[in-house]
């Protein structure tokens, strides 16, 4: 420990956690340092980059509030959130795949029932949401909990405006629903569309700079609980979307990508009439089983 | 870009750079893209433990502040900063050693003129220092500017002290000289003393999770600029200190430790008669010579 070097720095930060009782922590650790110390041979860092990096994060950390996770986007934006869900998401191929979370979930969402309008005075064009809930074999799924959450139509989640007078976030076109006894569900919301993730503080500066557009094509989250399976965090994807091949956060499969229908004004699935046009989206989730355990 | 896996994701991250035209910027970002990614996988990272890291920084971003540097602490007890001061800092063997920066320098500290008394107040038993400053020939270098700060008795550098009425840190044990023409330098100082670094917050919460401690050998910090040669940033560490092979910063070499001799009450280097015991540190800093651009 006294002659520590370039050379020997790597193996002296690893001894030095040989106390640690915690064996998954000294694990993680032990790589975390491996690679991190890799990283900075590999392209010599220099000391100057090193205090840009300092600036950088000191950045990331000083803009995230309890509306704004900018460590969340840049993990998002480096495809680390896409990796840490694919690989832990593994799953039957008839499954529905999982993608990100991203920084705009919010828990305890309000709670609707079945064709109830989430949209809350969200701006968009009428979007009718219809699907159904099954398990592997195609039983359906009673009763799961779906949370929904979306952007409106000017690209905005509703954290990402203006809050009441007494400082609260007013839920818009997101809402918790559960499936009926038969595994469907269906609710009114409005037309999801892209959107550029928060793009005005340091992550945004690291996208410009790496010459990366800060878009994500359009999607409905949604997040599925149900006793006995998997939870499912996942979107669903516009088709003919833009930015269907450039996602900012890496988070489009093929699987998630559907065609969500334009209609005319017309009589709406709700047996309304609406006198604007209005869209439809239906979609079948499946979820993995848990693992029985002995 | 449609079907992105945890096999895939890497690859479709460094090609999402391709349109970066700063070409070093793009090389350090793959680079570090694929050792994240390459981490994430080796130990199956979490989604739960993602989760934690993601409170873990933010925690970090919360505490830094224009005083308290938690990211440059979480860099330095990664061993992250004293790989990048090495090797950046390769030098003849007969050169003096650079070592960590540290959180706590500041810029433009006071101006002192040799003989001087630096602590300005700050508690600890006196300690006078002299030295000189020479190139790789031994020619003296006369004119170099000493930046010097140290803890004090209790382990505290000036910045970790409350501020004065209009909010400003009060300079402590802190100052900068500069040698006379035959490249010597003495000033009066006090003891430094082994201390803990800030352990207040997620980084010392990270040590303790690690079965490390925070503690750093007594050392007294000096920066040395002089035209014609390499800026020296290093440390002068006291010999017999218990912490001398356990540096929570990594920071310590060999070359770097030496005697600081105590005296019984009596007369000091500068002439006067001291009523207490005080301690002497001498010290020969050999400086690397700029490459001559042709």
């Amino acid at each position: 420990m006294r002659n520590i070097n370039e050379d020997t720095i790597t193996q002296a930060v690893i001894a030095s956690m040989s106390q640690c009782e915690n064996d998954r922590l000294r694990a993680v650790m032990t790589s975390l340092v491996q690679h991190l110390h890799a990283f900075a041979r590999e392209v010599k860092l220099t000391e100057q980059e090193w205090f840009h990096a300092i600036r950088f994060l000191t950045e990331v950390g000083h803009i995230t509030d309890e509306h704004r996770q900018e460590f969340v986007l840049l993990s998002d934006t480096l495809g680390l959130s896409m990796l840490v869900t694919s690989q832990n998401n593994r799953k039957p191929p008839a499954c529905t795949e999982a993608t990100v979370l991203g920084p705009f979930f919010v828990p305890d969402a309000p709670e609707y029932a079945l064709g109830d309008d989430i949209a809350n005075g969200a701006a968009g064009m009428p979007c009718f949401v219809s699907g159904s809930v099954a398990g592997i074999d195609g039983e359906p799924v009673g009763g799961a909990q779906l949370d929904v959450w979306q952007s409106d139509e000017d690209g905005f989640y509703d954290v990402q405006h203006e809050t009441d007078a007494d400082g609260r976030i007013v839920p818009q076109a997101r809402g918790r629903l559960r499936t009926a006894a038969d595994g469907t569900f269906h609710f009114r919301s409005i037309l999801a569309e892209a959107y550029p993730i928060p793009h005005d503080g340091p992550v945004g500066k690291m996208l410009e700079a790496l010459g990366r557009h800060p878009w994500r094509p359009a999607h409905l989250h949604f997040w599925i609980q149900a006793a006995g399976y998997e939870p499912l965090i996942t979107h669903v994807f516009r088709d003919g979307d833009r930015y269907l091949d450039s996602d900012a956060v890496f988070g489009v499969r093929s699987s998630l990508v559907v065609d969500w229908e334009r209609h005319e004004a017309g009589i709406a699935p709700d047996g309304t009439t609406s006198d604007t046009p209005f869209y439809t989206l239906d979609y079948r989730f499946v979820l993995n089983p848990l693992e029985e355990t002995a």
